[in-house]
């Protein structure tokens, strides 16, 4: 018994279109329809034949739908809800794929009162951007949090996690504020630090940038790959989640000077106490299969 | 013509043992001789066979050599000469691969005296350490630089050139204080701060350890990887390369607390500019064949 039978996706890119995909290889019975705000997107959606049908506004790819999942930057989710606001049928449940929930859980609550809401965050992405980014497995094994609020409708959140088990993800259910600060630490503040690298890399006097691309495989490269991830849902994530990337910036920034504190003073004891201990932590992510052992950095050695 | 007939590796983890297989492998017909202060790690390097002599004392290991290589952490650099210094043949040219070159090769200076040295550096590592760790195409299109003295001999200078170039490097000479800076941004500044984040995850009390491994695949994991690589080589290299790396980690503070402010104040133009312009650096870093471009940070799509 599948979860939804007619499934929309508002906003095509590596997620959205991932979705589309994934629903197709998991679920081939069910309907998916799309729809991106860009008439450029539309057309590739079309042309890769994405989805069963691709509508040029939001409204016509609701009419139909038992789910619709939201795809686009957190900061534009209350506008998409409300484009699609007029045209919802009534027991269709919303989603969508955020990486901050509690503001997301917010701006949807806003434009679709009387609406069961079921906010969920699937935790995958690469570094690239749009509906030819996308492909179905980009969720197996991975985990996606749910966030519904306290009063959901307990029927319409075990569906949305049905949903997202039948493309091959592992689901939690998680409060969407505590959501926010365990993402602001593995995902958002990770991102920040990443772009921060790049930028202070390309701004010196004294390394030209050839240089820094030239020797990048000596450790810079890996946050250039996080750093080339999109702009919109970045700038996107840090405004909506300031308290949270605020809160995990501070702690960083102590760490950070600490560290300075003991290259300047000759303190080896506590860089190598430290980078003895982050060994550890490598060693539990890939136990628990969230990254693979394979060296050179996930290069093959060709 | 080969470089050299019989080379020397001294210090067996993963670039002493890879430099070790990659001279098999590209040249045959060459001598190996490895030695390890570790007897651990003398008795795998033996039992995996990876060279013709694994010797007891680093004495023995150079009596014939007419090539010594170095591949010990950088504070060990000045240790490690002085214990071959009273076997080393007249005629042998020393090397080294430490990731800061002003301080080793002022040490491998004041260790041996009148020797021809070539300070060199291969920039090409994994997260993993150790004998077993190694393998021959570790150096394979990856960058070699190398940063003789103004006063080198210019034979012996051509000699590692042509070793490197066998071994499928490419090669580059540098000034050894310009090399430590062009490092300091590219690799060692990306590990200081790879360890940092890292440690600051698993210090929080609002969001547990097994929450930071099991929602990692949202950015944190590329850290891990940096953050799990050898602890005595990267405590080394921030006491050797102390000047450039806190030069560094200063431009790298002022850029992170520049878009702190952006966030605190919703200042999502400055976010998007910078986001926006680090993308170019990854492409570039691409097309000069430094990573590949699969997505998803290099993992399978299994």
């Amino acid at each position: 018994m599948l979860p939804f039978a007619r499934v929309t996706v508002i906003g095509l890119g590596l997620i959205g279109s991932s979705i589309a995909r994934a629903i197709r290889q998991h679920m081939p019975t069910v309907r998916v329809t799309g729809h991106d705000a860009d008439p450029q997107v539309r057309e590739i959606a079309r042309a890769i034949d994405l989805a069963d049908d691709i509508t040029d506004t939001p409204g016509a790819a609701v009419t139909d739908a038992d789910f619709v999942i939201l795809c686009v930057p957190v900061g534009a989710m209350g506008a998409a809800a409300a484009d699609i606001a007029a045209d919802l049928p009534p027991e269709a449940i919303v989603s969508d794929v955020g990486s901050c929930k509690a503001s997301v859980a917010a701006a949807l609550a806003a434009a679709l009162p009387g609406v069961a809401i079921v906010p969920a965050h699937p935790v995958a992405g690469t570094e690239n951007s749009g509906p030819e980014a996308g492909f179905p497995s980009l969720f197996h094994k991975r985990w996606c949090i749910i966030t519904p609020a306290a009063d959901a409708d307990a029927t319409a959140v075990a569906r949305v996690e049905a949903f997202w088990q039948a493309l091959g993800a592992e689901v939690e259910r998680m409060d969407a504020t505590h959501h926010d600060l365990v993402l602001a630490v593995t995902s958002h503040l990770p991102h920040l630090i990443a772009y921060t690298i790049v930028g202070t890399a390309s701004d010196l006097e004294t390394v030209t940038r050839g240089e820094v691309i030239k020797y990048s495989a000596g450790g810079f490269r890996d946050f250039t790959r996080i750093a080339a991830s999109d702009p919109t849902m970045w700038r996107d994530v840090f405004l909506s989640n300031k308290e949270a990337v605020l809160e995990m910036l501070q702690r960083f920034s102590e760490d950070l000077t600490a560290l300075q504190r003991a290259i300047r003073w000759g303190d080896g004891d506590t860089l190598f106490d430290l980078f003895a201990r982050t060994r550890a932590i490598r060693r539990s992510i890939i136990e628990e299969g969230q990254d693979d052992a394979r060296p050179d950095f996930g290069r093959s050695h060709e």
